[in-house]
């Protein structure tokens, strides 16, 4: 094999046991690495669940002696300062490692290229930018809460193919297919929170959980209800114990509710308020990147989804699209409130990519912020 | 080449000459044939405009004498019948054709089989069913009105991601981009008329014409407007000089209107009530088909667009989607009317294909009659 042909080869590994942390390392990034001497893996590992050990450490531990004079491949560059774990650059010179190849460089302002300084310092040789784009996406959450503090939002529509999340007497169980639900299921197993408006809770009284065969744990609730409409016998109040709920509100809300949900254990969080008298968002997911919530599954109403389109605070969309007409002028869409009225205030997506799932389609795309 | 092998390159040729008619033969099927000697191809043609020679009466002619002897590969079974032309399965016949290989038997129960047996009879080596898929799919407006006698219904619209067809303020210029127009004016080329509602006449003044820079025609318009509220002036009244206009209303409608439509030129077609006094489209669709038109490009609003589905006149449906999120809970939507109340009545799509417009995303999909 050609070097770049090899080196990609052993990071696609690194990148595929990276995945595998996949909601359980938030806010921390993804990472996988193998340790390869003479065309053996001898030994591999990635950052399994939040504040445990990094990559490299299991790569080399496996590795053992057999690390001197070895090659290591690992997504993202090494770590360089003492934080819950020691740094992974002074570990992998340490170990008598040779060369070093890396995925993406660390995105945090703070360290970045440090890591790679400390290798190079002590004459090991480094490969950077090897498959970086992969790296890049697979952190797309990490890498936003780095840089901004605030939570990566992802907003998904099930939808008809004419543009229906229910039918006009208010029925939506279920207008996608199994397969797409359960892809549902996996992308709430991969984030820190879900957020709805007070609309679905009391339309649809949903449980808001994450339902896979394992590895599975319900992320964060977060209930976007400007005045606590809420039902304290809302279904969702029968998870608090496996999970933080949070019921998002302003300053109107309504006192007597707030000491019942507080008794209960529901953190409400007093918002400032849009425009509209209605939780501003803006302020919302700030607050909730303060918390250490580094991601969201917006899974609102039209309401709540064009608020959060309005004010720009969503990064991502998923929109699965059923093999069905459902018809009904007052059948609702996926994003409504008064919408944009010119079309070039719309908001404009870009890097869509379509997937089957079962018999819907899954588009996939990004918020184009440059607009 | 294996023999199977060699009948599906031919059939292949033979499918492309086809489908060069596209849009000129209607309501005649779209055929394409080559003559074939010691692996040349020593004569090809096809059916290029309605009444006009069948593509086997080209090919022959083209392959002559050397005919003798030789292979045809023609995409429908050869007529058995004197109609516009005479008999091609006589003529090949007459050619001293040794062996015809053909696409598909010819679907009209009339004569289904026909040319097949005139073959057989004359010791002609015949193969059928070679790509025969291919060309039923390419033929499906031709054989849906031959076994039906009404048109092929092809709904199109043009959505955003979140299934708008216009802003809240009505703008709809143009959600989509140019590439899609494009497609939207070749589907429009292909077809024997174009049906719009009056809502879409009275908000867009459309043209309702096919620009393309060749082998460009326009369909027939016909437009649902079931007490005659067009107005005299609309843009489309400037295109009567080239093709048929065509206003379907009801009992209901305003005599005035009517007198000035006609003479006019335009062919006002007075249609029996649905249960909602409008026009009965069920009842229109095999108007339109009595009047020999094999297939209709529906680009009607929401409420259009309902009762075509509701009362299953559509056959097809074209949705292009935008990358944009227009929003807005009175934007109009692609179905609208009263809407299906309950999933399980919700008109169900089949053979669902994706393909990438430009930067759209165009889903084409044929209705599942069979729910």
């Amino acid at each position: 094999m050609e070097n770049k042909e090899m080196d990609e080869h052993y990071m696609k590994i690194a990148l595929k046991l990276a995945s595998r942390g996949s909601g359980f390392v938030n806010p921390n990034p993804l990472v996988g690495a193998v340790v390869v001497n003479n065309g053996e893996i001898i030994g591999a590992g990635y950052h399994k669940f939040f504040g445990g050990p990094h990559a490299e450490v299991y790569a080399l531990k496996e590795a053992g002696e057999k690390a001197k004079g070895a090659d290591i491949y690992v997504t993202l560059e090494p770590c360089s300062h003492y934080g819950k774990t020691p740094p992974c650059a002074k570990a992998i010179v340490k170990a008598g490692i040779k060369r070093v190849v890396i995925g993406a460089i660390d995105p945090n302002p703070l360290v970045s290229g440090k890591g790679v300084k400390i290798l190079k310092d002590a004459n090991v040789e480094v490969v950077t930018g090897v498959m970086a784009d992969k790296v890049i996406k697979m952190n797309e959450i990490f890498i936003n809460y780095i840089i901004n503090k605030t939570p990566f939002v992802i907003l998904k529509s099930a939808v008809s193919l004419d543009g229906k999340i229910a039918t006009s007497a208010g029925k939506s169980k279920w207008i996608t297919g199994e397969e797409s639900r359960l892809k549902v299921h996996e992308i709430r197993n991969r984030v820190m929170a879900i957020m709805v408006g007070i609309g679905t809770v009391i339309a649809d009284n949903p449980l808001l959980t994450t339902r896979l065969k394992e590895n599975c744990k319900s992320p964060k609730a977060v209930i976007v209800d400007s005045k606590l409409r809420i039902p304290v016998a809302s279904k969702i109040f029968t998870t608090i114990k496996d999970r933080e709920i949070i019921v998002a509100c302003t300053e109107d809300f309504d006192r007597e509710k707030s000491k019942q949900l507080l008794s209960m254990g529901v953190n409400v969080l007093i918002c400032s308020k849009d425009g509209y008298g209605r939780v501003d968002l803006k302020y919302l997911i700030r607050k909730l990147g303060e918390h250490g919530i580094d991601s969201i599954l917006l899974e609102g109403g039209g309401s709540l989804n064009f608020s959060a389109l309005q004010c720009q605070v969503v990064d991502k969309v998923f929109y699965f699209i059923a093999p069905k007409l459902i018809g009904g002028r007052n059948a609702k869409t996926s994003v409504e409130g008064d919408g944009f009225e010119e079309l070039n205030e719309s908001v404009k997506v870009k890097e869509v990519t379509v997937e089957n799932i079962g018999q819907d389609i899954m588009i996939k795309a990004y918020i184009d912020k440059q607009q």
